[in-house]
């Protein structure tokens, strides 16, 4: 029997453990038999000590054994792929990924998170589709890939049980800011979820949990490394999350413009680019045997022949929903915010655009918090566009006047316009694998 | 009301607590508001980050609050001293120093510990005297300290209750290691217990707590800094704990040195000029209103009029003890190590001595392990000490013939002898005030 303390010692004192003693420590704390209190003290030395690849990799074997896990190469005789973002402000790529990869034929599956503070989730813009079941059984979930080729539901509660117990931990002890536990418990699930090639959507800037290039690369390639050490083939994309991603950011309003983007209609560069891209290399990494270009390629052409609209539509009804877009919520009130004077867009604060949208009540600032799906933004300007007095910027969309108001007046703030002209910022910054 | 998580984040990225947060932090626990898994993340963080002079005065300030305390000074109508010692090996010197003390007309009152590990405690050891109670209501202690001038008692369960609760805490997550955290420890209880004058006996070396100078220096000046905070006069004696204080290492063997060293008896140097030197400075603070050179003087007198020995009986006596060595407990085996060679002593290790004494089952592993108070050892040799091969080095004194053998060859192990003459080394190596 491990003694917890001496443990907690060791890595206190900058030591390594064996890949059985983080074994016993995650999961003794999983059967409850290893106190909160230790587990919140390891963690916490574990933040100024950091944890070697051999650690991290017994980290999240301990978590990924804890619970069930899902082998869906077994259960649909081919690759499932899968996709996961850091985090950030607008960040609705996988609602857009996971139709394009469809229609080229490939399974996608997909277990995913809430929102929190000035970040949103995916589930929580899903729900704003009426009749939309995020819960599935995991029976559900892997019929569900096989005969439709695309699920997105929540996390499966007997999935890395161990995994959940911790985090809950570090969330209020904090010690949720440290490379390797974020690695270990965003690969772990991915691994108990059975997919085999994931990309990694790594946000980097000041609306992203990464706000600096080089913590987003080290973060990438613990989960790289990772996903090696359980046989998975990984890619990370390095995303600019200084401005938000795309237009839209709140719940109903991001549905809508992803739906948009798979109809072909209008839709942001930034989002678009970012979207083809992933699903381009999701699908080099499935069992079709083509590159990353000619996978985003696919992708475009998909979205063109109507056929990632198509896998949207079957989709979004698979589980309950209602695919057109007159049925989302509407908020009651809409103010515009415009230049007033020329010049370019030097910056487009992406964590300050989250808070604005969480104020007008798009997010949460608890976990018990409710969300009102219809309120948000759809703010315009990026970087090095040129604008002229009297454009739109943004559009608020709130329950009431005030609130609106408030919002175009914090969003003024948010938007900073030069005279000189800005260099555009690319959405992809890195790519590693 | 504070948000604990908050006050970790701040902590451990160099922030600084408000007296206030300090204070509802600790109450909080205290009375079960705040849970130990959110105190055991912070004081991970204030193991890396330390704590400011404010935040460790507040500290100390909140443990205090947290209990009842004495104020010996209104009780008795004059100052009471009190003496404190962060640990070693073969340490009875509050044996020794309370009688010495009390012999020179000034109030002595101590609460005290018990040993764990290597280190012994001063209850356990005055636990060997038949009868000896060392559970005292806070109104017998001060009724002994007024009637009979000295009393050693276990520490009140009534004082600082938030001290304790964190101190288990910190005892589990590997937490203790921290010169704030242990200096507000020390200090609360201290401070709660009610002496106005201290003096602290901070040991340095390989059987000590503090394993350098500059550490040992640390911990002294914080503790100095908390006493003046609390309106006490504070002294520190650093004192070297790199071989073991005295000849005696045990628990009944212990109280024999002590009492032959007050009768007047032969006696260790190094326990004897620490005990003089510690009752000097008690003296000196007390309201005797000399310095400590007189102070070592009239606690040397005490000793060699008898009045010292009178003392000691008479306290033992007030607590239910029989003070006639006789009645000491004895082991029924006894193992002499001599010296094979010529040469000199380079080094006796208190931390290796204290673990043979643990093991012949002087000592606790963990606070449930009783204690078997007849066995031990005495170590004559010192460094720098000439011997010749056949001289006595040390006797165990133990269970059966197999420990005490196995201790013989443990010890043999554990001094060192050298051909060149080694500078001997004094007991006080440092006063600060």
């Amino acid at each position: 029997m491990i003694r917890p303390a001496e443990l907690i010692e060791r890595k206190r004192d900058g030591g390594r453990l064996t890949p059985e003693e983080i074994g016993e420590l995650v999961l003794g704390h999983a059967r409850g038999e290893i106190p909160d209190y230790q587990l919140a003290a390891f963690c916490m030395a574990v933040y100024f000590k950091g944890l070697t690849t051999e650690e991290t990799l017994a980290l999240t074997d301990a978590f990924v054994k804890s619970g069930s896990t899902l082998d869906l190469k077994t259960e649909l005789g081919r690759s499932v792929v899968d996709k996961h973002s850091t985090g950030g402000v607008g960040d609705k790529t996988s609602i857009v990924v996971g139709p394009l990869v469809a229609a080229c034929g490939v399974p996608f599956g997909k277990m995913s998170g809430r929102g929190l503070g000035h970040t949103g989730g995916t589930l929580d813009k899903l729900e704003s589709i009426p009749g939309f079941r995020v819960e599935l059984s995991n029976e559900e979930f892997v019929q569900q890939v096989r005969d439709v080729g695309l699920a997105i539901i929540g996390q499966s509660p007997d999935l890395v049980p161990a995994d959940k117990r911790l985090y809950a931990l570090r969330d209020v002890t904090a010690t949720v800011d440290s490379i390797p536990l974020i690695a270990a418990s965003i690969m772990s699930k991915k691994i108990a979820a059975g997919a085999e090639a994931i990309v990694l959507d790594v946000k980097v800037g000041d609306g992203a949990f990464m706000k600096s290039l080089a913590d987003a690369r080290m973060l990438a390639e613990a989960m790289i490394e990772l996903g090696r050490g359980a046989e998975r083939n990984v890619v990370a994309l390095l995303t600019d999350m200084d401005q938000p991603l795309g237009w839209a950011i709140g719940n109903a309003v991001e549905v809508e413009e992803a739906r948009a983007l798979l109809s072909g209609d209008e839709s942001p560069p930034d989002l678009f680019s970012l979207a083809v891209q992933a699903a381009g290399r999701l699908l080099s990494l499935s069992d079709l045997g083509i590159d990353a270009d000619e996978g985003a390629k696919r992708a475009e052409a998909a979205i063109e022949d109507g056929s990632a609209l198509e896998a949207y539509e079957r989709w979004i009804t698979a589980q309950g929903g209602d695919p057109s877009p007159e049925v989302l919520p509407k908020a009651p009130t809409t103010k515009e915010l415009t230049a007033d004077r020329t010049g370019f867009v030097a910056g487009v604060s992406a964590l300050g655009l989250g808070r604005v949208a969480l104020d007008l009540g798009a997010g949460r600032r608890t976990k018990e918090d409710e969300i009102d799906h219809a309120v948000g933004i759809r703010c315009f300007a990026k970087r090095g566009d040129e604008v002229q007095p009297g454009q739109a910027l943004a559009i608020v969309y709130a329950r009431d006047e005030d609130s609106a108001a408030h919002a175009v007046d914090e969003i003024r703030e948010l938007i900073s316009v030069a005279d000189e002209p800005q260099p555009p910022r690319p959405i992809v910054l890195e790519t590693l694998a």
